[in-house]
């Protein structure tokens, strides 16, 4: 049954917000490239193509081991518009910002956007700045949309994932989301979980320039690995098999995991891509990610199966295979 | 002093928000594009122009009498898009809801979002959605950016107003500033106000149609007339006289103002644009405008002068002249 009020498992990236999406919002924006669902837009302007994309970033806390507010409001939407295959160049900054927030807060999230934007190599140019009284916001949160240049012979999207593409995860999972949850918690542990906040742009073009034939770019954000490879089965209509045994997470990522009852493939990362390509071009792929400051850990995590087009199997360390489903709801609310 | 914390101020549109702009945010993301401080950045991709500009919506009641936060979401930015001399073409949109929102006010935010696109001939091709636990937001927030093709022999700029042009004001002032004060404060009224949320775009069509050397549109948000009139003169290093007979309100929103101690010209409007154009061609554009379904009430309201540049003057009812400065502060929280 239908619900008659929002859930927080409407905005966890999982089957519920899937079905707001598709039941609400895209009956009423009815077109093309919406209905793609990809990380961004794909345009035909001027003669050529821009993606655009935009996030909003309600992260809670707003500071924490390896970024911030600012940088992931740059980077998460600098990566959706890179997940296009497009070139990030101008994005667009919108704050709420709550009555009394600290002005040395607000100082330290905006030196965060600046680092980041120059990091990535993108540029604001527009923005808008709303306050509203206290109470009526929590602390600051921060939209972010991009524009960038899509090169003429690229075309991926989460629809092309193909028989005989391999998958490729650019590192380790869970990272971003077990930092904020972590420290959410109060929960001080001996190791030294940061976030993988990080622009993947420079990455996703030194995969392009491999010449290679990429069928899909991805950043497994909110949901995690898990949900980001069950909506490309999906849009592709095409089997996924992933080996748990190859899937990298840090063992503190790991132990904490255990330890809360979550499970990494369900967890944000906020630095990392998932790449489709076809088996015999993987290690070129592989390389140039390897190459990247972000990338070292990358690896080939599964490949596309003809059988049970649409669904996602993990072969299990102890030799049996099972569905990789996509969660129905929230775990970690305002994780981005 | 700086404050040390965030003020409603900051938000107001006014010089303490101007200054906030100025201190923190210019000098961090440093680029002309920005630096400009116009509706939204004009830039160069693919061999042509592009707006691209961005709002966020936070106004409180979110249905109030002549639309809502929907509609206000896609015209407020389908507006600045349009005051850049660009075509609008494609929106994104980032929702904010709190948990337990109606299932059934979603519906009808969505709903007028949708109608107020095809009204303006606008796509929605990307969005986000995120859902914070109840009492981290009120209500619902929506971020809109837009994107939109500038002609080529256009050339408008809040910076571009000359000695010799006229201003035209396209009709009513302050009518959804007062709307939605009335409404939030339970004040009811025998008047019917109601908010002028409406698209501008196709207004902007025609008045460039004229082919009349157009040098600056502003739609008078935020803030009013009298400040977006003060940016003009400041960013134009140009004098502005107006007469305060000329200018139009309703009568219900000029006895509304009085009773509550407001002046019309600080108040937002939502469907009304300043035009400056040369004294010789205002007759065409001021025709144009009249002859749009949101420009029957339009007309010249002043004119710029030479002395006192980067000040705005008005001519009172009773002969005399006074300043018309930007406004400090906040006048109205939430109220777009």
């Amino acid at each position: 049954m239908k619900p008659d009020k929002i859930l927080l498992d409407h905005g966890s990236g999982g089957k519920i917000s899937h079905g707001l999406t598709a039941d609400l919002l895209l009956p009423v924006f009815d077109n093309p490239a919406l209905a793609m669902l990809d990380d961004g837009a794909t345009l035909n302007v001027l003669g050529g193509r821009i993606a655009f994309s935009t996030d909003t970033y309600v992260v809670d806390p707003i500071f924490f081991p390896g970024g911030g507010i600012g940088d992931l409001a740059i980077n998460g939407t600098v990566n959706d518009v890179a997940m296009c295959g497009a070139t990030p160049l101008y994005l667009s900054v919108g704050m709420i910002i709550e009555e009394g927030f600290p002005m040395a807060d607000l100082e330290r999230v905006v030196a965060q956007m600046g680092r980041a934007a120059k990091l990535a190599a993108v540029t604001v140019v527009t923005g808008d700045t709303k306050v509203v009284p206290k109470g009526a916001a929590d602390k600051i949160f921060i939209n972010t949309a991009g524009i960038g240049i899509i090169p003429g012979n690229v075309n991926v999207s989460g629809a092309n994932a193909r028989s005989g593409d391999v998958v490729i995860l650019s590192g380790t999972m869970a990272d971003h989301g077990m930092t904020i949850l972590t420290q959410r918690q109060g929960l001080v542990f001996e190791s030294n979980l940061k976030s993988d906040s990080a622009p993947l742009n420079h990455m996703v073009a030194d995969i392009l320039r491999t010449g290679c034939d990429i069928h899909v770019l991805r950043d497994p954000t909110r949901g995690g690995v898990g949900t980001t490879l069950n909506e490309i089965s999906g849009k592709s209509n095409i089997g996924i098999r992933i080996y748990e045994d190859r899937l990298p997470v840090k063992p503190a990522v790991t132990g904490i995991c255990e330890l809360l009852g979550f499970d990494p493939l369900y967890v944000a990362n906020e630095g990392k891509l998932l790449a489709f390509v076809p088996a015999d071009q993987a290690d070129r792929v592989l390389t140039a990610i390897q190459r990247s400051p972000y990338g070292e850990d990358a690896c080939i995590i599964g490949e596309t199966v003809d059988e049970h087009p649409g669904r996602v199997f993990m072969k299990t360390r102890i030799g049996g295979e099972r569905i990789v489903d996509m969660l129905t709801g929230e775990q970690l609310p305002r994780i981005c």
